[in-house]
Formats: structure tokens, sequence, C-alpha cells
């Protein structure tokens, strides 16, 4: 049994980097920059007015109001491309340049337009609704770096540089195979000692949030002729192999045996975690391979810890961590003795700003109906029993 | 300009409900439920074993180290289904059936097996590592409703009740325009005065989040006769047309002007909110059409206010308000004089368990690259002060 520190270290040390290819911006939410993201222009790429209005010269307006001569118009996509001069005023609309000679702009609101004059009604002062040229950034700087994931507040960005296709590490293909001689596909009705295998769509949906393109393949029996085939069918086409039941200590658990029988090279085998002690991280060829507890919530816990984190590895992304915060405890919670323990929560934040973290009612790894209502896991030491109104720490999932 | 409730209220007057259709589970994330899940079996469906061990009766181990005669092996998916007496074991597996008579498990590690006879080292207790039938759900009972959306905690349980299919709200069909002659498409390198459309294929990923099903349509010129008939022709073809630009005051802004000759109705045009005060909420024939300011942070506070409630309007959703919260400021932050103000902003927690939001720097509604880092937004009624420490309203993004 190793720390969890430790069961890091190894898929620290095992996972490289996939390949990158380009993919569309539209569908590159959630994927890692396997390039870096460059402003190819300057933003604005010139002095743009914020408002509807008129481009002046300040100094014409300090003793508005004042009456300016409409010498020209400035449109959004049509400029105005002279040079203003005292005495003169541009018709401007949001988003169009600035003309030269002008030094602020006046809204619309506060002028009066007639005859090819208009009458500035109130002062404006220098630099008034202009952001200058490069204001937001320069030509040439770097926004984003390879490693980052992509986020959906990042594709703004990514668009007004020309990025329509965004060079991004290649998805590592997951496979997923539920095990276990009473699990049924979820279109079956459950026979007597039977359950639907409700892990491996769950993993599916989960791998897809970090990038990853996953296959559910069906399930198979505890049986180590049929394991030993279907994984190592399943190595052939994927970067990362995940098997969820049959890692314990039963008869039937033939997780570990087929893998070794199999020639993989196994890494650990038992983490001091709670729930998801028996989790198998091992080596089949260039496939690393994860052997997940069969209980639902021990299964969905054990994938952010170690399966994400290869996942993430896989693209090579910069931060590989799960997000972690501080959180006050709404009731006791307590670890196991002797495993450093993560417990299904959700936040709330309260009145003075707190974020307030209440454990869920669950009743322990199959209880997935429970954990349905997770937003979090609370993390709590080994032995560490912690008191309602102390600060913790938790993951964010 | 109404207030931002009251643009609320027409929304949820002026939208509708969309029909329903079933679609994969795997898929099912962020979709609409529209249909109750019910629990088609007890779960678990038989007292379930939690442990690798033997099945026992616990009064037989109260003097242990005790020997008692194996007399079968309840496997996962290969239960023993005969009645277990007093001085009897029977070999269990994780997730097994406990036989009849049985009325607790001893782990094996606990246990030394023998020529047929186990041998219990340690006393177990009544109910000791076996979840009772139907402990985390009775058959029959309701566990989401109609209108939840589906959360990816949310699919072992549709997967466990044979939920393959699930029945959730249509998609609803969101056609994006970006308008103004300044915008090229994203491919394109900008002329002189010219930004490139970095709304429309942000909007796109956002409404994905929500599950509508956008397409993005070409770029329109600030032209009224363009305008009309590619806002014609889209609304045909959607439930939700969103436009971005053009909803302003000045000369080229034309979208009003465009769906009033279309014969639309408008029912609002000006909301008391920064960043966004022109945003267009019409409808013409059946189809709902929002029109966004053509800054891209504008874009996307408008579209997480209105067009992303009428989203989730249309497909039933039993939530349509934003996600809030209360945080403490991390610096001074001011409303607008006279709207209410949303400010792009970036959450921590610190050591106390409170939630701190930093204001993002920006430089206003056209600051996308700022806005790329916000991960929620601070809301300051209009006119509000507030000082670094105070308490203040957020919405998570």
């Amino acid at each position: 049994m190793i720390p969890i520190s430790r069961a890091f270290k190894f898929i620290d040390n095992e996972v490289s980097t996939l390949s990158s290819e380009k993919i569309d911006i539209a569908s590159s939410v959630c994927h890692v920059l396997a390039e870096n993201i460059i402003a190819d222009t300057d933003l604005p790429p010139f002095d743009r007015s914020q408002m509807d209005g008129y481009a002046v010269v300040a100094a014409d307006t300090k003793t508005a109001p004042v009456s300016l001569k409409i010498v020209g118009e400035s449109a959004a996509g049509r400029g105005w491309h002279k040079t203003m001069k005292r005495g003169e005023a541009v018709t401007i609309m949001t988003g169009a340049p600035v003309p030269k000679g002008a030094d602020a702009v006046q809204k619309v609101e506060l002028t009066h337009e007639n005859a090819g004059r208009v009458e500035i009604l109130d002062p404006t002062e220098k630099g008034r609704y202009i952001i200058r040229k490069a204001a937001e950034i320069r030509k040439g700087k770097t926004i984003f770096k390879t490693g980052e994931i992509i986020t959906e507040n990042m594709i703004p960005t990514l668009a007004a540089f020309g990025y329509a296709k965004v060079k991004v590490a290649k998805q590592p293909r997951v496979a997923i195979i539920g095990t276990g001689s009473e699990i049924v596909e979820i279109i079956k009705k459950p026979g007597l000692d039977q359950i639907r295998n409700s892990n491996s769509v769950m993993l599916a949906v989960i791998c897809q949030k970090f990038g990853a393109e996953p296959t559910i393949l069906p399930n198979v029996e505890d049986k180590i002729s049929d394991l030993k085939f279907e994984i190592s069918n399943a190595a052939k086409r994927s970067d990362i192999l995940i098997l969820t039941g049959g890692v314990s200590v039963g008869k039937y658990d033939h997780t570990k045996t087929s893998l070794t029988e199999l020639g993989a090279e196994i890494f650990f085998d038992k983490v001091r975690l709670k729930p998801g002690k028996p989790v198998v991280f091992a080596r089949l060829g260039k496939t690393m391979v994860f052997g997940l507890p069969g209980n639902p919530v021990s299964a969905a816990v054990t994938f952010h810890l170690f399966a994400r984190r290869a996942i993430l590895k896989l693209q090579g992304a910069s931060n590989i961590e799960m997000r972690t915060g501080s959180a006050v405890l709404a009731s006791n919670a307590r670890a196991a003795p002797q495993r450093d323990t993560y417990l299904p929560a959700r936040l709330v934040t309260n009145e003075l700003g707190q974020l307030v973290v209440y454990p869920l009612k669950w009743q322990g790894s199959s209880d997935f109906i429970g954990f349905s209502q997770a937003d979090s896991l609370i993390f709590l030491p080994q032995g560490q029993q912690s008191s309602k109104g102390e600060v913790v720490e938790i993951v964010f999932l």
C-alpha cells in the first residue's frame, strides 16, 4: 500500500506526451494547447471609439456648448483616414477608428447635429471614449502557452488572432472495460444476483471532459482467459486502458493476474486511499492500464485522482493537479484510520462569503445515487477527525 | 431602459417548451430531462457483501477464534441460494449476495481457510460489511425529475436503472450571426479598420454547454437589405437567433430596424445593465431573436443573462437562474451610476475558508483577453461602491 503522492509520481514518470494535431476552434474547448497563442495584430489595431458620437479635439469643447464643422464620417470597417483640424468634428461609430488629429469622442446623446455642423453640448476630455491602439495587447505578444487547457472564455482570443484551427495535443484514446460476472449491459434487465454496468458510461463521459476520446468495450466476465484476450486486444488500440472491478483480493479478482500473465509491468496495486484502496496502475506494451475498483464512487474518485492525471499528462498539460481549495465544514467528518480519505460533498456559499462544504449522506462506495449530488470532495488525511466549522481542504469536481 | 428583472420576465413569458426526444445516455450530459428517472429495481437488489471474506452468523463469532464449516460460495453474479445454518460459513466476494441465514461478513484478512473449514480469527457483528437490500434506493422511487439538467455524476444512476436512452428536451436550434462591416471571418487577415469576428464561435461553444445546437452563419455587413434577408432566412431554421453587433444608437446599427421592418415584435432594446445596455429581445414568427452587443465581453455577459435563460426555458429546465453565491471582494469595485453592473472576476479560496473574488484587470467591454481568465462575475447594483473585504454577490460562470 503506497501513499497517494507516490502513486502520482509513478504516473508522472511513466506517462509521456502524445504528438499534436490541428483541430477546429469550435471543438477545441477541453483540449490542451500544443502551440503558443500569439497576437498577430495590435488590439485594438487602431485608436478605437467606444461610443457612437463625434471625434473632436478635446480642447475645442472646453467652452461647450460649441459648434464644430463635420468634415467626415468614421464608421466601423470604413474609417475616415484624413487628418482632422481644430474646430472640426468627425461623425464616429462604436468600434470605428478615431481620425488623426482628434483626441476625444463625445457621445451622440450629448450633441446636436444640424446642417453639416454639430453642437457639442458638454465638454469632453482628452482620451475620453477612446481605447488606444494596442491597449489590450501588442502584436507579437504570447497570450496563452503550450500546455494550457483551452476554456470557453479563451475562444474569443483564439478567434481574434486567426486560430480557426488550433494545434492541440492528440486526444488520448481511452478504452473502457467493465469486468465482473455480476454486471450486465445497461440495455439489459439484470437477472438474479446481477446489476447493470454503471461505470463504463460514466467514465466515458468524464474522459471527454479532459480531452480524451473514450471507447466503451463490452463487459467481461471474471474469467482469466477472457480477460487476457480482451485486455490484450484493447491495449493494442488505446493509449490508456481503464478496467473497473476485479482489483481486490477476492477469488475472482483477476485483473492483476491477467495483466501479469500478459507481461505487463505493474507499478502499484494498492493506495493508502479511501474510497479506492485497490487500484492498479500498469504498463502493457505502450499502453498505460488502470484497474479501478468496481464500486462506482470508488471508480469515480480513483479516475479523478489517477486516470485523469495520466490523460492530462499524455496531452502535455502544464497543470495536471486537481483544482483544490479550502472550505468550512458544515458537519463533523472523519477520515479512515489508516487511509487518506475523500468524502463526496456539496458546496454552498454563505452570507459571510465563506465556502461551506456539506459531506453528502451516502451509504458507501457503491452509493452512486448519493454521489450524483457531489460537486466536490473533502480531503481528510488519514486518521483526521474534523469538526463542524473547521476549515478543510477540498477538491473541486 | 428596463431593469434586468423585467427583461427576465419578458423572456419567461415569451419562451415556451420544445418537444422531447430520446438520446443516448453517453451524450446526455447538459441536456434537460423530459422524464422522471425511476428506480426499476431495489439497490442493492439483494443484501450485498462489501468485502471479500466469509458470510457467517455473527453470534457464532463471539468466541473467536472459531472454526466454521464452509458449505458454499457466493460470488458476484453467482450467488449461493440455499440457507446457511449456525456453525456454517459461505465464502463470499465483494458485490455478491449474502446467503439467507447469514447476518454478517468477516473479511478474508481476518480468517484462515483450511480443508473445507474456515477459522474466523476476530469476532464480527450483525450487519457488518453488508449493505442491506434497498438501502440505497427502493424500487419505484423517483430519483431525478423532469426539468433537471443532467450532470456527469448523474450518469451512473441513469445507467443502473436501464436508461440507455434518456428522454430529454429537444436541442434548441440556435443560429448565430455576427454583424458589422468591420468584422471578417476568423480565417481571414483583417484589412484596414477591420477585426476578426470573435463572437460567433464563442457563443456557439457556450450554447452547447447549455444543451443547444448552434449553427454559425456568415457575418453580415451593416446593410439593412442584407440583414433583413439573412435574419429572415435564419429565423425560419432556428428556435433562437442570436445577432451580435448593430444594437446601439449609431447610424449603422440596423438590427432593430431590420427586425421591425420584418414584422418582429420587439420586447426590449435597452436594459439597465453594464456591460450590455443595448440588447434586443424580439420574436419573429416562432423564433426568439436576441440582438447582443458587438463587444465580446458584453456579448458573453448578455448571453449568460438572457440567451442562456431562453435556451434553458425552451428545454423546460426547472431552474433557469444563473448559479449565484457570495464572496469577499479582493479589491474595491464600483457599479456604473445608473446601471446594475457585472464585473468579470476570478475566484480563489483562502485559509479561512472564504471565497475571495478578484475583479479582473480589463480595458472594458472589448477586452476579451482580460475576460479569458474569468470564472465568475461580480454583481453590483447600480451606484454601489464596494470596498475590499466586503461580501458581494457573484455569479459562477
